[in-house]
């Protein structure tokens, strides 16, 4: 099983998570590419601590929106976010060239994530800009979305993600968070709930049932305050438990 | 001879130049990445031009200041610059591939071009950004400036560039803008000096000597409303006298 | 009858439009506020032509994006949109006060401007931002559209405007630009319209029925090739036929 | 006395220094203009609160430059630079209108701060920028430096400041950063300075003399960890000894 979180995702004077901390636990790390966040200096630093710890590095692509942090969702043309995407990985591919690492696995953030989800021209360009850039490059996707199926219909590699902090539907979506229950909070519970899901590939959803997810990596939030605290303790069980824990990508 | 020209200086629904135009005309095109123009989806298509016509590319890399056109000098930390410089290397280099195409030199671009010239931390910034990147890549630089020496120093390749429109003094530097003769208008008889220049090596500065200029490429200037007509007027100058005109780069 | 059209939508290097011809012909002018377009200085130019001109001066509020122009739909927080607009109006307000002239009404740019017409939550968000900022200034909206009524009863005063180069539905709305026609192209035709429109307040449909617009302003469009030779073309009609043009505003 | 402290400088997701909390302490807040931090709806958020608590507001204007947080000097030209300065004070002051309150005075932040204390053109730029704006508006420097007498001659109010945690030459001068004990960090070492310079005007420069300084503010620095810390042991101290706390500004 692979452990990803958020990282890189300061910029300039501002700083937010704690990239060094994250990366003595994760197997994967997703690295803000200027866009949404991560400014080239901070974005070296953070691929070069992860080169160190071998950490796997993936692409965390956004919209141009350092102001909404990329979670506004933008109706942009499905051309001109191909050309985002694209200039996105090869600016962290020469970024991670430099802290002599490469990039792993291509993981769109926040509103784009959430937008390709569900297919559709946003999903096809994010597709595009993969194909056209490096179609052997694998994109990190949510597990039971419709982009799943797209992305390998076209051709590419999919790491699926569970959420570890997310309530899931009997059908193995993950449930609204505009919903009571949809966040979960308890660093204890989610470890156990990923430990189970580690052992049988099953997560219980909202109403009980045990409901398999087809997933390689789990996503720990790096941006909430607790983030660290709730990564830590997964590992923790999961060492105890004497799971594997190893980056999802070759 | 290498002919080269700025280009891909475009920026969402701006433009600025005529790339189509002088992409018929140069053997290398300066494409910007971003950081003082140039957004990833006019980038890509000056890069898909610049295959199909066989043009060799660089990255004509900046100040992260569009509002300054990268013309201003910033006072920037040369850790910061490094690794701005690498990002926009890698950014372009991403879009390149995409195109079908690839970066074959390095030309820094405006305020940072002029600043480096002369040395100092930002040149060492500039040149420890190429080799952390790729050592191979050549630097393109101004004939006879300080710069030249340094990068080669460090290990690098340097193609030196003459200016076409600029008037030179008698050691063989650029006349400072400031001073009345600086900027030459007449294509007629720019053309005839860069003729000149490819024949024997040699500009005549501004007291009527003849200054040998160690220069494999020539400039011409991409963003003023002339550009095009000088840059058609010396190649047909050359073709005419059977001057062949190539990229610098293998 | 007011004549209305996009100015100052340059930025840093990039010019757009030709503002000092425009601001010849119409009696309002609206004016880029910095985040789909323009920068400081060049704002600053156009507001103090606009004030030698005695052209009236709107507040031309956009999306923070200027790689988008202010075009893409940006799914943005109400509270964030209106702490946004109301950031835009006290700049433009802080360079007209120094132009020695001072803002007359806001128009929303592009997206925002099209978002808000059908009302929503960013319509609130924009009428919240003017009545926090100063009630008493009106907005300029499209005639016929939801966010004219919503911000009516929210106390505002509204400005109606026309489209001269676009064709209308009976229903009185601007059709689709999908649809075929959408678009007027002939300077003759579009200046007869709203030549006839100033006199009987009604526009041909696109069905031939006569259908009341109840508009003050007319907006030519500030960004196409041709904007200047249509909006002279109207100007010069309206005054053959001794229609007086003046500013909707006070 | 006036204390003073630098607010606003968060940025989308990013926040920076604990706006509430120094708000309870100074009597004036230099708030970012959004140039070199600060987006709308933080900077709202924290007028409002210096509104409520009766903290004078004032523009903290910066060069546009979110990456290098405006630390970093820019040859800007000058007219370009008067154009960003009213631009920001224009849209502070937007915002302060918004919250009910208005902008008192003028303090440029980082790089600008310490180019224009010197004088030259860009003093010349910001000084033109106030003047053309409301030449009403106090400007904020550094006291003993020479912009001071050059705003006044130009006709504008000066409000000199002392920085806490800085020693100083017996020139009355900021010790250089780069000299070994420039910069104070025991809290109570600080307050007991700041003290006795409330109450006699001098402060004990780096060899032992007694400088006088004119100031009629303290200026206690924002983004530092221990800011807070610092700022509300100077308050304590003062309370303790009743030296009234009030904005310098009218």
């Amino acid at each position: 099983m692979d452990l990803n979180s958020d990282m890189g995702e300061g910029f300039g004077a501002w700083t937010l998570g704690d990239d060094a901390a994250m990366l003595q636990i994760v197997t994967s790390a997703n690295i803000a590419c200027g866009f949404h966040a991560g400014d080239p200096i901070g974005i070296l630093q953070t691929l070069r601590t992860a080169a160190a710890q071998g950490v796997a590095v993936g692409a965390h692509v956004g919209y141009r929106d350092l102001a909404g942090f990329g979670r506004r969702p933008i109706d942009i043309p499905a051309p001109d976010l191909t050309a985002d995407v694209i200039y996105q990985l090869g600016a962290l591919a020469g970024l991670a060239q430099a802290a002599g690492t490469r990039v792993r696995y291509v993981k769109p953030h926040g509103a784009l994530y959430n937008t390709i989800a569900e297919g559709g021209p946003q999903a096809d360009a994010v597709i595009a800009a993969i194909r056209a850039y490096d179609p052997a490059l694998p994109l990190m996707a949510l597990a039971g979305a419709p982009i799943v199926a797209l992305a390998r219909a076209a051709g590419l590699t999919v790491i699926c993600e569970a959420f570890a902090d997310r309530a899931y539907t009997p059908e193995g979506r993950l449930l609204s968070r505009r919903l009571p229950g949809a966040v979960l909070h308890d660093p204890a519970q989610i470890a156990a709930r990923m430990l189970h899901f580690a052992q049988h590939g099953t997560i219980s959803a909202i109403d009980g049932t045990e409901v398999p997810i087809a997933a390689q990596s789990i996503c720990v939030h790096g941006d909430s305050p607790d983030a660290v605290a709730m990564a830590r303790t997964i590992r923790a069980l999961f060492d105890q438990n004497a799971i594997p824990l190893q980056p999802a990508t070759a």
